[in-house]
């Protein structure tokens, strides 16, 4: 469905050799609109003709389900109600006027500086409010990104599986993704220099490489040092960016932090981050940490009178009193979820040679499902009894994934994440051919 | 500077013909940087290297100036600091849980009732929530259209003088934009006519023509009704679509409001709104008023799990109760502020052949300067003295406009727009060669 599943490199390369258009090559592609579903298809743009018409995958199979493991969602009973008025009202009356009109092209500095001080504080990185732009959410942050650097038909490595919601803004940018596994170090480099020495080969070049560093979304590992170092010297090598997501760093139930790609190569490397995951989504703030050069070619991506200066300043005026006692609150309380999940799968399943994740931090578990079950009848059985998880092929670009289910732990209370999982998990066995 | 200027439609059709790439033929444009600045600049997206090193131009002569007559920004002392606290708290009672995780694709629903509450009460105009799509401030809302209608070379039609900061959007987006003067009645038809046939004859397709409708930013005219349905006779005849701008429509001082654009031909005019100008900038919302067919197109360009819940809940709790008599008391504001301007203006400027608009309603007064004033002398006499005006090029994407200023007259007290308009005036008469 997604545009990399399309073609190889080698075809798309063909393609241009023989001096074809990028509108032209879109055309072509399977799943693509080739009669107008509508009078204006014809004056589209190029990426707006991407996957127009074309099928659409649903990322859960139920829609009236008896528990939340979809979507990444925050945990509501976590958000700081009261906190967020008190700041609301103490902030209108310290900058209203400020906060009421438009704002800094680069986003709030209040903002920017309580990112640097959270940097600081998790991971003993020091970065100045100069190497960030804010953006409205990190997936807004991720597409500043392929904005600048992403033509239709260019070059990228990603993990396969990787972020679905990464997937759907990766598709407007009409890229050719080239993937990369992951195994219990994260991302496998071996293969992600195959995949970059097979590019060179072919004389295309490599724009950048996506990666999820912390708690990997949706298959749980940490990518290890040693990888970290080697995924940066191979940036180096082939001269290529890395663009690393970490929306969840802050949330780690045990172990170390490591420190961040951009840590280890700040000239190479642009970093995604968000208040999403400890403070509210709905606030839409996110970041990306750069070279204040790329910093300006990201912000002539925002278009919009700056990002959010009054949704910036509550969210600034209470992280800045409350950052490291809230997040250590959501620690304990994801870790909880975590492990009610983890045992109600265990307890059913255990029996089976089924793979279940056990992320060090973050929102979600990443199931092979054991021998023997089988997909499709598993969504059947989900639909019938209401249960609900992400299908493993929504995190995956050029096909594959169906022996793999996602499920977020972070919105049910720990009592449900149990029940729910042992639900699920026996919708499982009953799965089986 | 822009795109727009660099080569006429002929060129562009002849390049293309001759099989060049929209990167080849950028990287010829003059003004385009053809050695990189930084080491990824061989990295960038065709519409990240537009402009790159290039020059950038000085929107106002002054930095700091006496009188914030530069930008287009609310008055501060109009703002609701209390309604805005007593809405947030209300809100966060009622439905915090839903305002601090992601919210609908299309935009908090609330908003759009509420836009087509506005439309019905302002207009007389029937839309449904489903016309509608949240964005970040209406400059976000104009390049989601922009995003999903234009390719880097394609053709489109705009008013001269524009908006300077949709210049600056269109400016990423690399279309040949083909201009259109403006008269009394608003843009000259006869003159959109044969643009669009001149595209025609050269085999080339106008992809959307821009038009600001009421109060014309810069220069005030409102389009009129026999104009406005001749435009959409010629979107019509050659297929194309129309994307109406309008931020200021409920502020007008006198006169009757037309009927939109959108009103006239709902299935061709893509219409984009905003609360800026009504409640303040600061909480980043705008809207696109469009078929629903058209609306699926662009919220896939809208990456950002759902524009802003947390603000657009808190804007949508006030005006929900204040609407009506908010903008009843901004008319007023306002227009005392634009004549208090106007006579400073006269004052001074009364013996000489100077134009000076009076717009029905906006923030913004354009001058055309009297006979024999040198525009370069008087940016120098500005800075000696301290006065802030935006100069006529900044809304010129294919060049001229010298002989023009802009004044906003919305931020400063009535009081302020008097005194700093008859200096900018005398500046005027000192500037004479």
């Amino acid at each position: 469905m997604l545009l990399g599943s399309a073609l190889d490199p080698s075809e798309w390369h063909h393609l241009e050799s023989a001096g074809l258009t990028e509108r032209a090559v879109v055309s072509m592609l399977p799943g693509m609109a080739t009669i107008p579903i509508a009078r204006f298809d014809d004056l589209l743009s190029t990426r707006g003709r991407i996957g127009r018409g074309g099928p659409t995958a649903p990322t859960r199979p139920v829609e009236n389900a008896l528990y939340e493991f979809g979507g990444g969602f925050p945990d509501p009973a976590s958000f700081p109600y009261d906190g967020i008025v008190e700041a609301t009202a103490r902030m209108i009356k310290a900058e209203g006027a400020e906060a009421l009109t438009y704002g800094d092209h680069q986003g709030y500095r209040g903002l920017r500086e309580l990112v640097c001080h959270k940097y600081a504080l998790f991971e003993r990185l020091e970065v100045t409010p100069d190497n960030l732009i804010i953006s409205n959410g990190s997936g807004h942050a991720l597409s500043l990104a392929f904005s600048a650097f992403l033509d239709v038909g260019d070059s990228m490595l990603s993990e396969a599986p990787t972020f679905s919601g990464t997937l759907n803004t990766l598709r407007r940018h009409g890229p050719q993704v080239l993937d990369v596994p992951i195994d219990a170090e994260g991302m496998v480099t071996d293969v992600a220099r195959e995949q970059l020495e097979k590019l060179r080969r072919e004389g295309r070049r490599c724009k950048l490489i996506y990666t999820i560093v912390n708690f990997q979304n949706p298959a749980g590992p940490t990518l290890s040092l040693r990888r970290r170092q080697e995924l940066i010297g191979l940036a180096q090598e082939h001269d290529t960016l890395i663009l690393e997501d970490d929306a969840y760093g802050e949330l780690r139930f045990e172990g170390q932090p490591l420190p961040s790609l951009y840590a280890l190569d700040p000239t190479r490397v642009i970093r995604a981050g968000t208040v999403s995951k400890i403070l509210g989504a709905g606030f839409r703030l996110g970041w990306l940490c750069a070279d204040p050069a790329m910093i300006s070619v990201l912000q002539s991506f925002l278009f919009g009178g700056g990002v959010n200066p009054f949704a910036s300043r509550v969210a600034t005026y209470y992280l800045r009193d409350h950052l490291a006692p809230h997040v250590a609150l959501l620690v304990d309380v994801y870790r909880a979820k975590r492990d009610a999940m983890l045992e109600g799968l265990w307890q059913v399943l255990g029996g089976t040679d089924v793979e279940i994740s056990k992320p060090e931090g973050g929102f979600f578990i990443w199931i092979k499902l054991p021998t023997g079950t089988d997909p499709a009848r598993l969504a059947e059985v989900a639909v019938q009894r209401r249960l609900q998880y992400t299908p493993g092929p929504a995190f995956f670009v050029n096909g594959g994934g169906h022996e793999f289910i996602r499920l977020a732990f972070s919105y049910e209370p720990p009592a449900r994440c149990y029940d729910g999982a042992r639900l699920i998990a026996q919708a499982i066995l009953d799965s089986r051919r």
